[in-house]
């Protein structure tokens, strides 16, 4: 199996930065672009579960958009033809505790999509 | 692309319960065979950003063995022949609180692997 394919590894990469974008702006269609529509799709965030595309778009239109952040480290890997894992530190406004993104994305005919995504701030153990 | 083969996906549950009993048991060789051996694995723990296969082995090494925990919902999926998300909730032994564990695996030639695994407790904010 082939690791990070250059022209998939930069199809991701963009797509990646793209989801970014969108949480900063609170653009949700680009979010929903971005996500596999499906029941199957799963999003843990920092203090949320959710199953399926349809309990994710409820939260985003109730949250009235993400913190802001800024992305410290930042890790993608394209394993084969169509699957690919996003981690990525991030630094929420006003907090000095390290948050982590892991994002799994799988190109489908139109596109690379989020299937799964966990979201937590680093260091609760209680 | 097809989901949910029943032969992969019975490959995969196998897998993630192997490397679950691993875990309660310490069983750092088994929890190594099931992880993929590659500086690319990353792996965040609640209270732990680990990249590549050797920060994960060291951890282990050092860890003395994980919380006992009990699974609560879990769901896998596969997406088409050689990937898979695992995403399960957990809670640990005197803990009220909900964990979450994502999981990314691959299919190689030696048998399905995690690349990408996160763990985290549920709600913390601050």
């Amino acid at each position: 199996m082939q690791l990070n394919d250059p022209v998939l590894l930069k199809e991701v990469t963009e797509a990646f930065y793209a989801y970014e974008a969108a949480l900063m702006t609170d653009d949700i269609p680009a979010m929903d672009r971005l996500f596999r529509d499906g029941p199957e799709t799963v999003r843990y965030g920092v203090g949320e579960v959710l199953y399926g595309i349809e309990a994710i778009r409820a939260f985003r239109l109730g949250r009235g958009g993400s913190p802001q952040r800024r992305l410290g480290r930042v890790e993608i890997t394209v394993y084969g033809e169509t699957f690919a894992t996003a981690n990525a530190e991030f630094f929420r406004d006003g907090s000095q505790k390290r948050g982590r993104q892991s994002q799994a994305w799988v190109k489908f005919p139109d596109g690379w999509k989020v299937v799964s995504a966990h979201v937590s701030i680093e260091g609760a153990t209680s």
